[in-house]
């Protein structure tokens, strides 16, 4: 079966993944992780939230932690290209039923909240407050000097649903897993901004989030935080990597955080803006597709995922169709 | 003066820069500089052409090595988002008073060869043939391993004359020289693909073609051409590098083909989608815009350039306005 | 237990470990794997054997690979300080009952073989011949880009008697793990020339060599061997890593050549010539001392080796005491 | 004239360079300098003098920071093998006329005081105290991760001298500079410990230090630097590089600290352990012995260095015989 293409003139226009909250039971904690750590810059915080932004980032926050009692995720949020795409956006979802919310952010403009196909809460803005460029602030560079905010993976119930419906707002895929006996997707990768992905969707218990991806400058920085997870009592957040995947071609590593939420830091894709880019496809049999060097990925990194707050994961549909090894 | 910003809603959407065309006397001493050395990979030729493409590029040609007399450049190239904006552009440019030419070129769709304001051949196109991937044939990896084209950067006789022009047809700046005190611009960086630069202006004797440039994975890569280079007959094409650019702040490195067709090989800029992403300004009087690490450039950096066949370029204005050292 | 210290005023003065002999099954197998992949470099070869070294060596080997029925190690050799300490090395071996003979070796001086105290053939040279340095001929640099020879690394039967012995010859021991239960050595490394190591010895079914070490620039280059192999048909012959070592904090890879010969690619240790640098212990329930940040060796990594041609391997040894898993 | 040969069996037993120690007129500036820019580490301190080690250093100090009123070198120390061989190297010194002095130095054990052949102060000890290993606990890790000081480079009035003088003490000439016409030398680098150098000789007024250097892992380390000290008001400390030098194959950059004593950061030179290693000879005339690429030093880099207290540097033979432009 062709991969289905997305639609090239969407009702409105995203111009890119833009931030994801974090429901943390430990602000200090995940404060020491996020920013000691892995390096992120706090641009406010008090009790209950903390802001955080990438180092090339110029927008306020690519990450929102807010205090609550149990680990959650309470939207991932897009941006769009003007304030008309917001309500082009609004009518877009309450044609189809999909009920709308115009919700209050800090920091941002109007914010509309909506839910995917499968309930995964989405926000929508345009403006947000700009901060002034520290790029070339280099003293402020540690840990694994993360640039930006890369891209989402989601677990959904059936991947060619979440394809059909991201592809009717604009999103392209880059490159795809097809069980070549059922003929279905296994997982996909769809972009807006012109990289590999921006969001991406495996097979699974869902919807649930896989991992939140933010974008460093060299392979090396992640050997960097390799070294100092292992030597700062982060060894057990280490869950798998450094590789390379056979998928985007990216080097790759995953790290926990301390309420489980999992983190990818990556680099080296690939630019993908042209409009007839071809989608890649992978056979499911191929090992090389995950890690191109052929080290397999451990069993939680196919079963762990971060829960959305106040959506209903599928639990049935788990059982009724086990997950293949991957 | 504030930075005039582009046309959101262009007349047609153009994708990214595309292609160079150069004319080389020595075809064969040309391959040994882009193939050999650089590490491009040819996807054709015969005795009086040469197509090369990047590594991750699945397009046909990222350049074109045309055999001739006397080192120029033929034209600069850019993709649109479809066959529409062929015939948008077209009107466009005639609207304008622009002639405009439908031109064959191998391996390539319905191409639009028009000029801009300065009279810089640029040529439109949306189909050109696709090729397999081989980002993961590593074992042709070499050299320094250009994974794709980045940006033009050209001399022109008025930056703002240029900056007005590229904005008209959707080009965002993402950063600028301004000179205090006459207020005018000295030289301006444009994007469409969202990174820091399609194509750039300086201000110099023009239209010329100032530099091609093309992306590589790490500075390290660089490091390696450096070493390549400079043991292989190459030292003398070593023209400036490595460093920092203050502006855009990527890795640089500046060689000259054997025509003296200058290249830039150039990784770690930032992504620009955003479209309220704020230019960035910097004084003429900073050297750091042009190396952040403070060593100055040599003085051919500024003045030696490539002309384009069958274009005036403006010495006499070149005259009457002398260009200040930068 | 204290940690045994070397004889500094040893019998004879060596400089270094120096190459190794495999005996190969197929030499275009292994020259497909050492030269174009690895990137050592040939400096003799004829149908029977093929000499190798790698891109900062003057001396004309650091690799013998033999045509052969079986694989198998012939040698592994090691160069003296001077002719004068050939002669004290025989006199030294006499004296303790061991077998001396001189042999012929192609592009060597006088060289004496022998064995160590369980089997292993060792050989002694003081001279080689010298070959035009070739480290900034860049154009030879590719696959991993091994610039030398850096260790052997041994299975024995009795790590505290092994350590002895090369304790006896002026060995050092730098880093060492000890099982707090038994009090004996689990494994030790043990140095000449100013690294972490020139041979290691661990506990297992031995003599046998467990793998043969090349010096690598950076951690990128290990990245690259990995995408090369990856990608030209030698998945299957990628062991583990890459990775960080505790002991030692080197950078690595394990792969296995054609027969099976494990080598190892290494960067980074540091620099141990102080005669009063303190041996550092790390403690057999620790995973960190094998991969600092976590990752477990696969199980073939802990058993396989490459037998010494001639040597009796101590398999009822073996069967006495188990193999701990490690 | 071939290059003198060192002792093989010299009078007493040096393993390599250990520590500078340098007047600094204002200990909080260089205090800023070298450990919150470079990243050395601080192992003891008071309002008079600052001791420092390298990442992978265990001895007490690798640089000695003592206020003072005008900028100087106090020594050059150099670390031997046994106690045995400070009495060995006292009497050698106090045999050629040599004045001997043995110092009290804290930290250290006897320390003995001499000056060699052009007064150059020299100190001389075995026993230092260790301090725990450092170079895992990563979070230490920054600026440019310097591991350990690698060499010193001094002007001499004259290099065949000082290269006769080191010689006899058994160090080892690797690669060296001559005049084709005068057959003198024009500069030399010889080593104890195994790599390039332990100290290097330049045609120049003195005897003055040119450099002390520190070795860092990669030069993506160095590139870190330049980005961190041209954005941290350190943009005119940056005296020369970053390139690769000739000489040595080593990654280079030479930065000044805040008295203007010149550090150089360098990396990737190769092992010289072999007793018959050939030295390498340089053309005087050959731009690449300096730097690889081609890019000339600034004029200060042959002019500057750093006076040693209490030494009467030789001003009148520098007028007798002008130094040729490098």
């Amino acid at each position: 079966m062709p991969i289905p293409q997305p639609n090239l003139y969407p009702p409105f226009n995203i111009v890119r993944l833009s931030h994801v909250e974090f429901v943390a039971t430990d602000l200090a904690a995940s404060r020491a992780f996020y920013v000691d750590t892995l390096g992120l810059q706090v641009t406010d915080e008090d009790s209950g939230t903390i802001y955080l932004r990438g180092l090339e980032e110029r927008g306020h926050h690519c990450v929102i932690l807010k205090k609550g009692p149990a680990a959650a995720v309470n939207a991932l949020s897009l941006k769009v290209y003007s304030e008309e795409d917001l309500d082009k956006a609004a009518v877009w979802f309450e044609t189809r039923g999909n009920p709308v919310e115009w919700v209050d952010r800090p920091y941002q403009g109007r914010t509309l909240r909506v839910h995917d196909n499968f309930g995964t809460p989405l926000e929508f803005y345009f403006r947000m407050d700009r901060l002034p460029p520290i790029h070339q602030q280099y003293k402020l560079y540690h840990g694994v000097k993360p640039l930006r905010i890369d891209h989402f993976n989601c677990f959904t119930p059936d991947v060619d649903a979440s394809v059909a419906f991201y592809n009717s707002i604009g999103f392209r895929v880059t490159e795809y897993t097809e069980d070549d006996e059922s003929k279905k997707l296994w997982a996909a990768w769809l972009h807006r901004k012109g990289g590999v992905h921006d969001i991406a969707f495996t097979n699974g218990v869902g919807p649930r989030l896989h991992h939140t991806a933010f974008w460093v400058p060299t392979p090396l920085n992640i050997i960097d935080l390799l070294d100092l997870m292992s030597t700062t009592g982060y060894l057990k957040n280490i869950e798998r990597g450094p590789g390379r995947h056979g998928i985007s071609n990216a080097f790759f590593l995953y790290v926990l955080d301390p309420d489980g939420h999992r983190i990818e830091i990556y680099c080296s894709d690939y630019q993908t803006v042209d409009p007839d880019l071809e989608p890649i496809k992978w056979d499911l049999k191929d090992p090389q597709r995950q890690t191109l060097w052929g080290a397999p990925a451990p069993r939680s990194w196919f079963e762990h995922g971060s829960v959305f707050a106040g959506t209903k994961t599928d639990e049935p549909l788990l059982k009724a169709q086990p997950i293949i090894a991957p």
